[in-house]
């Protein structure tokens, strides 16, 4: 598969065209962002990490019913990925108060919820990827109600299947973002990456941030965590 | 009914035991405030417009189905309400993109929604009442998911029956909130006030605002536009 021009730069990622009008590779780089961009820096290996652990995910929701954007890896950073437009929503799903949800409503962080919530984020860096509901979505036309119910009920399940894979490395997944993608034929699929830098993983013995909270919070050890749960996550 | 002490003294309200522990005073103010108390001023007149006019909405509504705290109208100030714990959510209805849902959003104001959208924003003024979803509500225990479908399906019915009357009056519901609370016997009912503190009016022919947006922006006639609503609403 032959990679052509540059079709995006993210600040994780950028993809490229192939000859496949329908299929387009996608490219991981150590560039680390927070805060809406307000921070940055490099995790060094992050790219290679990111890649070969959501290529790994996706293969494990693809067996456990989940369509997603996944087709081949292709390098250690680079993977071949169904073309989709994105559905401009960020989905979060969070088992235990953290991060933004624990600001925002002023509890402490590690509340155990008694079922997981959802939400929604409308992806837009102008103004600050802003809270936004199932009612608002429909309202601005940025999904339709149908849309939102398959998104929904495949967040629920990816959480289902990652929770209790998690738990087997003795992992407690306490929130994380997934994003959405429509293919040239309309179908929903789960897309962007799965990785510590979409979700909060804590060590389930030593409640120890294995993600990108550590470059947030500048805490220090932020390669070795993403090194730890790559360790983890592919046995080695 | 006597007065007896005041219990709460809130922005636009005071609220007195009386000699049953089942029904409370409502004593309307003519203080305005905005954007979570920051802007802080007098609208002459407000109190006796914005109860007289709840207090017309509610007899609308039980009416019409939807069960409410009034009880009796005591004087032009003074309402007799039940007296109930109020569920710590703002309940937002919008038919038309305006005010914080247009600057959140991006979007200009006026956009008339196919459907209506419904919010939540958590009652906490140090937070800002910040937008909250229902799975958010549910996981803070602010109410359960009954509470939360009863809530819903009332505040669609009062917008139902509030856009069709306000209509008659050649003015447009644009949006509104709404507080419920709950009896001491567990029924939930619709309390606070409905008024030009609490909903976007506008003239239906000219556009014309009606409401705080008036005070809010600093457009002036904020008394005249009080007193025009009241004119229609009470046919004089």
């Amino acid at each position: 598969m032959e990679k052509k021009e540059q079709l995006y730069e993210g600040k994780a990622k950028k993809v490229f065209a192939t000859d496949d009008a329908n299929l387009v590779i996608v490219d991981y780089k150590d560039d680390a962002t927070a805060f809406n961009g307000e921070k940055k820096g490099t995790i060094t290996g992050k790219g290679v990490i990111n890649n070969v652990m959501s290529n790994h995910m996706f293969q494990l929701l693809e067996q456990q019913g989940v369509p997603t954007h996944f087709v081949e890896q292709l390098s250690e950073r680079e993977t071949l990925v169904k073309k989709v437009s994105i559905v401009p929503l960020e989905v979060i799903i969070r088992n235990i108060s953290a991060g933004s949800f624990a600001k925002r409503f002023g509890v402490e962080e590690g509340i155990v919820f008694d079922e997981p919530t959802i939400e929604f984020s409308y992806k837009n860096d102008e103004l600050g990827d802003p809270l936004m509901n199932a009612y608002h979505a429909i309202a601005l036309k940025a999904a339709t109600r149908e849309e939102i119910e398959t998104i929904k009920a495949m967040a629920f399940k990816v959480n289902e299947v990652m929770k209790q894979y998690f738990d087997t490395l003795n992992v407690i997944l306490v929130d994380f973002k997934l994003e959405f993608g429509k293919t040239a034929d309309g179908k929903i699929v789960l897309a962007d990456e799965i990785s510590p830098d979409t979700c909060r993983l804590w060590d389930k013995t030593t409640k120890e941030k294995l993600d990108k909270d550590r470059f947030r919070r500048d805490m220090g050890g932020v390669e070795e965590a993403y090194q730890e749960i790559m360790k983890r996550v592919m046995g080695k």
